[in-house]
């Protein structure tokens, strides 16, 4: 596998300039009763206070505003379960500009409704990664829109790195950090600025092991797409592209694998003690650390909760 | 009815310096979609990341602080359906004090592991005022503890009034300012802040119809006690005091009631947009805004989100 350009930590701090004014700053929370039932000091960032209720705001505005500066698109489009979608249409709503967003027709209800008011233009596919790509080539085709890759693109993975960018601004003494990884956008992003400014921290990646495509292709050392995953944490479905890929393989420690229980457990505690709505992707981080406290013990562990979309009446599913 | 003495902002500023590195200064948030939704300008003083998951540990503090100068207790003891009783046992552990505490037999489970969870000794009742006042003397008598009152207790309300002070310091341009009213403590601390720095704002008080004894009392000049009070939220079922009845006549405006489907459709939209937390009681005020929006369109209104103690389980009972 030939090696792609990655982007580094001045990528990410320009991006940071580039979008600082347009994203939210969003707080870092913890937990007292949390830190000591698992002897660990754990900081949480909260990215589900990031407008659209997650990360993905940061990378979509630095690719648009890359895109914008460099060849003015009319139209945007891309293919996403659901966040991705909602910050790539509310990022060229306000840019005056179209969006087509191809989307599985399993996409959580609340996800479709936000990228719906943000006023782009929605298709619905099958569930596959076949079928996403076909239906956006198909769009792309009739539209002329440019794709914008959901995690598989060096701007959209330098704005992702942002988050981690202000948690190690905020916390500098952190040595572990923990971001999921679905596609793997967030994790390079966070892998890079962690890795750069502090080379002696631990990164991890945390999956399900429903959906364990990143740890058996880092293992395996080429990517190994997900058939068929299966977990409750519907925005870690995805598979690693190159990019990020060769990000992680170069500057993350390792990946762990949570089981569902694990997610739902973390998700309860996030809920019930730390009062903050978190979907379940964003709960397979503090997963690892429940499943695997021993790693984790008397570290200072930055966490990032991703996002926070779900229904409302969906949680009755997670309540049995 | 003779006039007790109530505080003034004087003794709300001493309370915040009083207690001011034992609390959280909870942060504010806000949301463009819930703005414009509403034509209004919202200010959420976020009381459920309080310490307890309640603005009760402010009062609790405050008062314990004030305990200790002057008579050195060796136990308190209070009677709540959770909130205060948690806070109370907290502040109590902190200070290594003990706690009596007597609670309904129907309260939330989650508060209840939670006052447990502080070391405090509980005896339930049933879920009556009389039951509770009863089985409080018992416990006071056979343990000589020091009854600290939930709402009607001069430092109480003091403390109580510390969360609408740092709420104004950091947003002065408010001009209305809604919490929930049960016993009327954070009610009488928020009204007394508010008009004292800014004579012209609007106070208002938000309270189930299904338990709207302050309305009925200060519209009939007197304390006319709930009967049976039913709502969903259980942390406004109790009556006013003689002195949180006096501070609210004297400087609150307006007592607004809220039907239990506005206290859900607010839930729902706090959760879902705004990725917070809150218990039913919490929600009451922006249940209001929602029931009243032409009282408060193009203001800029301060909503006191009391806690965000509820149990992950027990949505499932709001999710219809």
């Amino acid at each position: 596998m030939k090696n792609p350009k990655l982007p580094t930590l001045t990528d990410i701090l320009e991006a940071h300039q580039r979008i600082k004014d347009i994203i939210n700053c969003t707080p870092v929370h913890t937990s007292r009763s949390l830190n000591h039932a698992l002897q660990s000091q754990l900081f949480f960032k909260c990215e589900n206070f990031q407008r659209v209720g997650a990360f993905k705001f940061r990378g979509a505005s630095n690719k648009l505003e890359r895109l914008i500066t460099e060849i003015r698109p009319d139209i945007v489009a891309t293919h996403s379960s659901g966040n991705h979608a909602a910050a790539l249409a509310l990022a060229a709503k306000e840019k005056h500009l179209g969006c087509q967003v191809v989307m599985p027709e399993n996409s959580p209800p609340v996800k479709i409704e936000a990228v719906r008011g943000y006023g782009a233009e929605i298709t619905f596919c099958k569930p596959t990664l076949v079928a996403r790509e076909t239906t956006l080539k198909e769009i792309v085709e009739k539209t002329h829109a440019v794709f914008v890759h959901p995690y598989n693109d060096f701007d959209i993975i330098a704005g992702q790195g942002t988050a981690a960018l202000e948690l190690l601004e905020e916390v500098p003494e952190l040595n572990c950090i923990i971001a999921p990884v679905g596609g793997g956008g967030l994790l390079s992003g966070t892998s890079i600025v962690a890795r750069s400014l502090k080379p002696g921290i631990q990164i991890f990646g945390a999956e399900p092991a429903g959906a364990d495509d990143a740890f058996r292709s880092i293992k395996a050392g080429k990517i190994i797409p997900s058939i068929n995953p299966n977990t409750i944490a519907d925005g870690l479905l995805t598979s690693l592209g190159d990019l990020t890929f060769n990000c992680i393989t170069r500057y993350a420690d390792d990946i762990l694998r949570v089981s569902e229980t694990s997610i739902l457990e973390a998700m309860k505690y996030l809920y019930e003690r730390m009062k903050l709505v978190i979907e379940p992707s964003g709960c397979v981080p503090l997963a690892a650390v429940m499943e695997y406290p021993q790693k984790f013990k008397s570290l200072k562990t930055g966490i990032i909760l991703s996002g926070g979309n779900i229904d409302f009446s969906s949680l009755s599913s997670f309540l049995g």
